[in-house]
This record gives structure tokens, C-alpha cells and sequence, in this order.
């Protein structure tokens, strides 16, 4: 098959692509990140590992690939009409179930970041400046629509603001938060500190 | 020595003491959690098991003793008349240079947190709780100064807000945020949401 217009990627199919990175998460969360070898993806998906690096260049693109894929929908089809109700799709893209699964896969990342600055370059690259593009685009929406001011200084803590909600209880009580308790903390911290009303 | 009114730790000097937990941080950060033994601890310290047992009772109580031993300054201690001086002088309490060397046996300790459930009782009691009902005091000082509205849904979120803040530039950048990013944060985001202004 030739390389077409997407590159790499195209050599194999979408569904082929799907299954290695299921099998890729299954060990990730087998084994986790240090303990992962391209010898036990190549194993576990009967490819070889030449092809493996052909298309991913290696472990770290590999995985975050995989992280990104598992994604189930994109930031930028987020487009509601409101803050308030864009902020409170975004948390629950997720069930809480699939994020506590995603929590631990986090988890166990975010400390292989501190060890891999590769690691910490894919994920940087592939997965967050992309987001935060999106981000930024469903905010200035809201700033467009006259829901927010453009000199908001909140409006570049947005994100932080987000992880705390997540990272405290994740890290207190070992568990991620619920969708209900993430929309308290949209209502009553986000949008306030944005300066806008929530009801 | 007899046990006095502060229990089992009378047994030892505080200046002991505080070698001990010099000991023990070193420790942490070199070999980690996991692999901390409490023989290592004996032989680095030149203290017998037996006394190491018997004044913490445990890998989990002594590693957080230590942790809450090298705090530079109690929380209950700042009460400098407006919330926002407050919140300032929290952040400040330790220097960028240790915040960086903290945030990396933080890093080492939530992580090891997640498999180690006696360390996360012990953190949770020894270390989060009591710090919290300090915390709690300071705000409620500020509600009662008339600053922060008694009623205000963001007051259950502050610890949240201000982990956000911490938390994601460790985790993108790998490394902890500046005093001068935390004093940023705190007019643009936490004052705010509280419905406390900044000027």
C-alpha cells in the first residue's frame, strides 16, 4: 500500500489501528509505562516490531497515541451555545467509570513523565497543546458571545483550575471525581471566577 | 525516660527527632517509598528497630511524620488581617528552591499512595486533615471580617483551586510553579471566585 496523504498512518486500516491501541492500553495498564516493551506489543498484536516503529517512531508516540485514540469525543465538537453548558459537556464526556479507568492510566503516566522527558514531549505535543487549542477556541467563543471579558485574567487559569477539581479528590481519597461533583465545581468556581453568572 | 503528656514521642530529643526525619526524607528521595526499609532507617540513623517501631509504629506514620516536620511554617500561624495577604504569605511559606525539592517527594509519595493504603491513612490523618482544619480557620476568619459572604459555594473548593494551581504546571512543565505564578493565580482565579476583590 503507498503512503497517502496522512502519512505513516495510512499504511494500516482504522480498525487495525484500533486494536493495537486497545492491546497497548491492556499492558499499559498491565504492566505500566517502564515495564512496557515494543516486544510485548509486537507479541500481544502479532505485528512486527518493525511496523510498530514505521508508524509510531516509538514507545512514547506509541503510547500517547493510544491515550489520545481512547479519547471518546473531540473538545472541538463541544459547542453548545453556552459556557455553562460547554464546561459541563466537557466533564462528561466521560462516564465516571471509564474516568476512573482513565484515572489510573493518568496516574501511572504522570509519574513515567518525570523519568521520560520523551514521554513527557509525545504527551506535551500529541495530546495536551492540541486540547488546549480546542480549549481556547470554545472559550473565546464564550468570550465572543459577550459571556466572558476578554481582559478576564481567569482566562488563562482555566485549565488549572479544571485539574484541581480532578487531581484533589484523585489524590485524597484514590478515586476520581464524579460527574455530579465536577458540575458543583464548575458552578461554583469556573464560571464565578470568570465572571459569569451561573444561573 | 518516662512516657509524658505528648506519649510515645517523649522518648526521644526533638533534636534527635529531627535528625531521624532528615534521615528518612534523604532516604525517600533516593531509593522512594517503596523501597524504604525500616532497616535502612536503623542503620542511616544508628537507632534500633525496635525504637523506630515503637515511637511511629510504622513505615507509613514515620515517612509522614517526616514530611510534616519539614514544614517551615504551621499554617495556623499566618493571620495577616485580609484574606488575600493570607493566601500570599501560604504560598510563600517555603522558598521556589525547597517547593521544587518538596514537590518531588509529593510526587513520589501520591503516587506510592495509590498501593500503599496505610500511607494514605497516614497522610489523610497526620498531614491533610489537621492542615485543613487550619486552613478552615483562616478562611472563617476572612468570612468573619465580612470578606467572603458565609454562604459562598466556592469556600468547599479552595484546598481544589489552589492544587490546581500546583498541579499543572508539575505535571506539563515537570516542575513545580514559582511564588510569583501562585500570587498571579490567587488574584486571578481564587479571590474571584470567592467574590473577594483584588484591588
Amino acid at each position: 500500500m503507498a503512503e497517502g496523504a496522512t502519512g505513516r498512518r495510512s499504511r494500516i486500516t482504522p480498525e487495525r489501528e484500533a486494536e493495537l491501541y486497545a492491546a497497548v492500553l491492556d499492558l499499559l495498564r498491565e504492566v505500566g509505562y517502564d515495564s512496557l516493551t515494543m516486544d510485548a506489543v509486537a507479541a500481544r498484536t502479532r505485528s512486527s516490531k518493525a511496523t510498530l516503529y514505521r508508524q509510531w517512531g516509538g514507545k512514547a508516540e506509541l503510547v500517547v497515541g493510544a491515550m489520545r485514540h481512547g479519547k471518546p469525543v473531540r473538545l472541538d465538537a463541544i459547542d453548545t451555545g453556552t459556557l455553562r453548558t460547554d464546561l459541563h459537556a466537557l466533564v462528561t464526556r466521560e462516564d465516571d467509570c471509564v474516568m476512573e479507568q482513565n484515572s489510573a492510566l493518568m496516574r501511572a503516566l504522570a509519574m513515567a513523565m518525570h523519568t521520560n522527558p520523551d514521554l513527557r514531549q509525545a504527551f506535551r505535543e500529541q495530546l495536551i497543546e492540541p486540547e488546549m487549542a480546542e480549549f481556547r477556541g470554545l472559550l473565546q467563543r464564550a468570550v465572543d458571545r459577550g459571556e466572558i471579558r476578554a481582559d478576564c485574567p481567569a482566562l488563562d487559569f482555566v485549565v488549572h483550575m479544571l485539574a484541581g477539581g480532578f487531581a484533589v479528590r484523585t489524590l485524597i481519597e484514590g478515586q476520581p471525581p464524579t460527574q455530579a461533583f465536577l458540575h458543583s465545581y464548575i458552578d461554583a468556581v469556573v464560571l464565578p471566577a470568570l465572571g459569569v453568572p451561573t444561573s
